[in-house]
């Protein structure tokens, strides 16, 4: 069932590793079905190393149950499929502890949009959501963790920002693709670890509005000359 | 004599190296036969390139004497078997001198517990030990460390909290086995890195206490549902 | 058609992610053949990983336009080109977003020399690029690029000081050919990285003139006497 | 001639760039027969990957003068023989640019001695040199970098504190073999990395001298226990 979803979702959790942006298994990424609504995710506390493309879970978009698999999904499994729902074009979901986004996390601050390395695939600031109410955490807390990023995302394009720092937490991404989901999370890494060398060496720097749009929309607008797909 | 406990031990050693926690000599691990009442721990300022199973010295926990081994034990020695003699449920114990929780040592702070990931396993914030008197430093040096630790830990649960700073020199950690007290080992410097970005970016940053208790109970309360452990 | 000098270009290119330079495609080198009017420079958006010799685009240097070459030449190219007419002496172009000179780019600050490292090859302060206004972002933006680095190099020479910060987007280094401009690239971030550390430490720090020429002049004066060349 | 000197003084600058201490040329080696009154050092500007234990360089102590070898001498060598005059203890001397010892140097303090892994091979500080005058920078600047080390360290014992920091410039380690003087590089770029981020938590933190002469002496003093040195 959904084997060629299975392994696009395998490979990403395994590039996570590569990419640097997980230890032992804090990490996880899922992929979307979105005309069967089902999504495939790493099971919970597995190694990276042994874990194989079939030990991947398929849950029911709707209800959350498990629908396939030996294995408990990722804990953090409810906060994905908030995301699919709230979301919809997006096709991938990534959540790491990676150093430098999860220090910004901690640190309960939006990393802001700085730089055009930034603005090439992250729209706005990337966001910090606020304090979980005592109702939040002791209720569904990770459904609720999702509620709190799409509350965050009132007013922003999820599409044109794709990744969010969950306060006290660490982030989560998302894309067009389980592999475009790390590939932004592994953009929102290198974000964060620049923009704090940044300000600690200028702590008042800023951009100029004028650039986020420019890199933005060469990249990602209707004009769009960035690589080599044809306009 | 104990030849899985030194296996153990001396995998768990390695894995010290390749975690990327010890430079040179500058760690040790060691694990415990309770029912013996025999420590296995790492030669002292031995190569972990050269070093074999068969190097790893038992000592006795009672007496501190070795009982087996053409090696000096780690000069830590007596520093480990305080730790398993006042946390009975410590069943390895690690020293390193690993970058940034060495740094915090350095710093004479606690590493407060203001991010999820760092809830997950420790309860508190990691605590820092006091100075130590000049009757400590001149007596039984590596001893009185193992006693200023056990100080600190007054009011601290050990098992909820496997590891501490000794200032001014650098982490201990502890687990469940040899290599669970890595793993505590590598938390706490990735723990201890991020720390150090997030009072960066924003010095007044703290924690809801409410997401300390979810994450600590999430994974080892009673009710403690990550991983793929049956409930 | 230029086969040589499409090697080169394509072996710089890679070793920029040899030198911890680029991550996905975030960087490009071009090389140029002065007699001939034609600058060989890496295809927009390829992968390091996939990407072969072949691939490189052969560009005009007065038109811009593609000569040879099936992909679109990388969407840098105007810059490289404004840089090529205006340092006449440098035969080597690259652009990357390593982390430590990007994060004083996005700052907005020059890289004081500080240190004989730096000044072992860049005579000066990397300088930054002032702000780009409303025409030149919304007008020719690649193209003006290059021109606010021309304009940021009055009373500079480039042979001296063979790098460029573009506020808040980048470093650009040159050379005396492609291999040369990739090690420039390398050593800009290595002050980069230097230089944020020496001004956490010491934020009042600077460095005695004497000491600048003694160095700079070590290695490229007339009467140089580093390295193995014969004088 | 002195062929086993030659491969130990090759290994050792091999084991520089292994330890990460340097890239490209950016560091030097060498040994010395005191008996023989000549000193063994890598060659100036010559790439680590293809140079060979023969390229090392034979000088003489006294008079400079390269007794042996087709290559120039590192362009350091004139400091290298000052301090193999002036400290006679002393086997080995490397120089390095390595990141966080450099950014010390070129914030111009002393790496203060906070911590165990610093006192454990370092007595003191690890001072920093004063700035050079016209007359020294101008005239012979390399004999005279090492006349200004042997100045910072009036009062202070080059086998106890075997290293220091040029002004603006980088690191000088020393000790009782080349290999161990490459050791020693890799202890001060350690403690230089642990000081930066120990200041940054904490820019007030000391520590208690007492801990500094316990630890320096458990590892050199006369009764020193550390490792497997009978005693």
């Amino acid at each position: 069932m959904l084997e060629e979803l299975k392994k696009k979702v395998y490979q990403a959790n395994l590039d996570l590793v590569k990419q640097g942006l997980v230890i032992f298994t804090w990490g996880n990424v899922s992929g979307i079905d979105r005309e069967k609504g089902l999504v495939v995710i790493k099971p919970s506390g597995v190694d990276y190393d042994t874990m194989k493309a079939s030990d991947m879970v398929v849950v029911d978009l709707e209800s959350g149950k498990v629908v396939e698999g030996e294995l408990n999904p990722s804990s953090d499994t409810p906060t994905h499929l908030v995301l699919y729902k709230a979301f919809p074009n997006i096709q991938g979901v990534v959540h790491t502890h990676s150093t430098y986004a999860t220090a910004w996390a901690q640190a309960g601050k939006d990393i802001p949009n700085i730089g055009t390395t930034h603005a090439d695939y992250f729209h706005e600031a990337i966001p910090c959501t606020s304090d979980m109410t005592k109702a939040e955490v002791e209720g569904q807390y990770e459904l609720e963790t999702g509620n709190v990023i799409v509350k965050r995302f009132e007013g922003i394009n999820p599409d044109h920002t794709p990744g969010v720092l969950v306060k006290n937490h660490g982030p989560f991404s998302w894309g067009t693709s389980p592999a475009n989901a790390v590939y932004n999370a592994k953009v929102m890494e290198q974000c964060a670890k620049m923009a704090f060398v940044s300000f600690m060496v200028n702590p008042e720097t800023t951009m100029n509005p004028l650039l986020i749009e420019k890199h933005y929309n060469r990249k990602h607008g209707p004009n769009a000359y960035y690589g080599q797909k044809k306009k």
